[in-house]
């Protein structure tokens, strides 16, 4: 069950976007507007950005990089949330909160190990200086950054999955999804990619239950990015 | 003039690619064919590259990966130096050569110092696993590598140079092409980038005259890496 290259999916499974951009949140509302919902705008910031993926994927918007998906809908919330005194320099400054999002813990040191068994690669659907800056940030050394913009697609969209493999000269059958979320994993699978689990079960806070697995799921299921890299040692 | 971004060209530029593969071949000569010309395989075969990219430009050819130029030029070149006894695997292993060519003495370090300033990729005709391949050879930090495959063209269509800068949503006055070719940092003006000159004397071993340049004939010219990054951190 080896495999050349593993892709990662990044929101969620390599950082904490929650706790990132909740926090972030949580210091503004401190000073503008202490009764603001943080937990509710956090997640509703969320929802906007899949719900602007789907929007491109059907056909009603044109390529969108995920930046303006995000700011976007940051305009609306602010509104929403009684925190439309931001001037534009501080929209454009929280809006970059989600270049600067922290690894979980496991991250550095499990890509590191794995990194060592084989090539380790994003493929978010983030935009690429988002994910260039998200590699500073957490100190990770990626082999390549596959993102959206590349493909000008949005997982699940084949184009994604099959566009890396193609550009890593692999097949699909050498390569390995690496994520957090079921339907990342089963997309991947439906393209003839193998499937890693990593279990992020503080993903949305404790707020709205991650997706979870068990044995038997997946190729692998994982408690993180270095027992993921132990599993693999062991069946490699 | 600063630039948030460096582009880099990588054969020649950032690796010395006559110096590893003339002492790969000069080895395999050693036990097959002693009476090898190594300069003329190593130079022939570098030529071919060229050639292969340019009937790939003119149209002539589908695209092509530049693995797939170098192994048909090598059979090519085995046949004429008295080396085709080599077998599949061998061909294969010695066609990977472009996969491991060692860095300048002075790339590593200065490239560290270059990621203090602003962002550092590749741009590069080399193919996607050849350059991740590189960095890890290399021990390199690129914030991103931009390659051939992922714009379908070659160095010097425009689709390469603006490509990264549109990815890395960076106007081109904002980015700089670094090389050790005039020619790749004309064609990178002529589509508004920077443009700075590194002085690689023994590029072509000494068997041909590398390009050269003098102050004022781009924006800047430096004698390497560490060079360029001491004159950037002066004038910014």
């Amino acid at each position: 069950m080896s495999a050349k290259a593993l892709l990662f999916d990044v929101f969620g499974t390599c950082v904490d976007w929650f706790g990132s951009v909740s926090s972030t949140l949580s210091k503004l509302a401190d000073e503008l507007n202490p009764d603001t919902d943080i937990n509710a705008i956090t997640l509703a910031w969320r929802q906007a950005y899949f719900d602007g993926m789907s929007e491109v994927r059907n056909g009603n918007q044109p390529w969108r990089r995920v930046d303006e998906i995000h700011r976007e809908a940051l305009d609306r919330l602010l509104l929403e949330h009684g925190l439309d005194q931001l001037s534009e320099p501080q929209r454009i400054q929280l809006n970059l909160v989600w270049h600067r999002l922290a690894p979980w813990p496991d991250t550095r040191k499990g890509l590191a190990m794995l990194r060592k068994q084989s090539y380790v690669a994003t493929l978010s659907n983030g935009n690429l200086d988002l994910l260039m800056d998200l590699q500073r940030f957490g100190k990770l050394q990626w082999d390549n950054l596959f993102c959206s913009d590349l493909f000008q697609h949005f997982k699940p969209d084949p184009e994604t999955y099959l566009g890396a493999c193609r550009l890593m000269n692999l097949p699909p059958e050498q390569v390995m999804m690496v994520a957090s979320h079921r339907s990342d994993l089963a997309a991947a699978e439906s393209f003839g990619l193998r499937s890693a689990f990593v279990r992020r079960p503080t993903e949305f806070g404790n707020i709205i239950p991650a997706d979870s697995a068990i044995q038997g799921d997946f190729d692998y299921v994982a408690d993180d990015f270095i027992d993921l890299a132990q599993q693999l040692e062991q069946t490699t």
